[in-house]
């Protein structure tokens, strides 16, 4: 019997696209069902009862959520094709870590650039910047975060590339200017056709962006 | 050669109490030192520089960091014995589920429980206990969180058990009413070796949580 996948997330969001992003490693194809998160489907609540959010990745039936876990969920059973963690388990504790701080700071960090004005902003500006050089320690002279290859930790980051634009438009600046290593990093990993076409169009994100300023009141 | 382990931590942490429970589960030995959080050791800063945070579990000179990263290292390293995520890519990411909620959830919702008063605790009273109550609701009528044998989520857990008497006390509540099966959970897990000479006396918790109160000023 064939592999039953379907995916719920919303476009604009970067976990979601690290779910597509890991199936389009693995060659996995699924099924994609967009989600209004202003109107949550019964599907998504039946799904993920305890957080109610997107992504979620359903499996023959069984829904696995949380997306840094779903990626991991997706190596583990798709283990033959590229796999994305390493198999040391120092090495696989390092993907881990960063992954991690990815999730703790990095989002916090892109929302505070856009949802904020002035003062404020410019301190959010330093934040971010900040945390994509700390990144950029990590990363170090390797092609990739793992390595020579594409993995866990590069799944889990460059989704938040296509929110730049919008980042870089609201705040003024250029994060290349900032973090050149970071960028051509970027770059790298958008010549790989798993995420340049896992990843919206920066000018679809920043029009969206646009819009939930207007909604909070901020333009 | 033998391996030199050393874990960084404080002993009221819950997170660090997780990495001697996991340790204990493997009989691995190892050298603890003691962290005072308010002046850090230069080996803490040295070993976890992004988030200068306990715990930190070195082995043969290397860091890792991060609670949970740091039980799945223990778990990979020395596999062998005690296996505490199991072996199933389904089941493993149901843990890795479990144990991130009580991540995100639990330790927020204890400290809200002890550090407020009034209107404002009893709505934090609530919202632990309705937590307590989803993980009652996975755990089932099953002896622990994995099944028939103490793993991840029993190991990511059971250290708030050693804060309860202060939650109790702060809150003038009974957990034990409220979550029964929470309660005979955690005695189930406390007759475990590697859990009991894990956790710190209740009453010490209790005292250390007094102090805080009056350093914030809440008595």
């Amino acid at each position: 019997m064939a592999d039953e996948v379907v995916v719920l997330s919303a476009w604009p969001s970067m976990i979601g696209m690290r779910v597509k992003i890991a199936l389009a490693e693995k060659g996995v194809k699924y099924e994609y069902k967009e989600e209004d998160l202003a109107n949550k489907s019964p599907l998504l609540l039946k799904m993920n009862p305890v957080h109610k959010k997107i992504p979620v990745l359903i499996h023959n039936g069984k829904p696995v959520c949380e997306s840094l876990i779903i990626v991991q969920y997706i190596d583990e059973v798709w283990k033959e094709k590229n796999p994305l963690l390493p198999s040391d388990p120092y090495e696989r504790a390092q993907a881990r870590f960063w992954a991690d701080y990815v999730d703790k700071k990095i989002y916090d960090a892109g929302r505070k650039v856009w949802s904020t004005k002035g003062e404020e902003q410019e301190v959010a500006k330093k934040e971010f910047i900040d945390c994509l050089k700390v990144l950029e320690g990590a990363l170090g002279d390797k092609p990739y975060f793992g390595g020579e290859k594409f993995g866990f930790v590069d799944v889990s980051l460059i989704p938040f590339y296509s929110w730049f634009y919008a980042y870089e438009t609201s705040g003024n600046f250029s994060i290349e200017a900032e973090c050149p290593k970071f960028v051509a990093w970027a770059n790298r990993c958008m010549e790989r056709e798993s995420v340049s076409k896992s990843l919206p169009d920066p000018h679809r994100v920043y029009d969206f962006v646009s819009r939930q300023k207007k909604k909070l009141g901020i333009e």
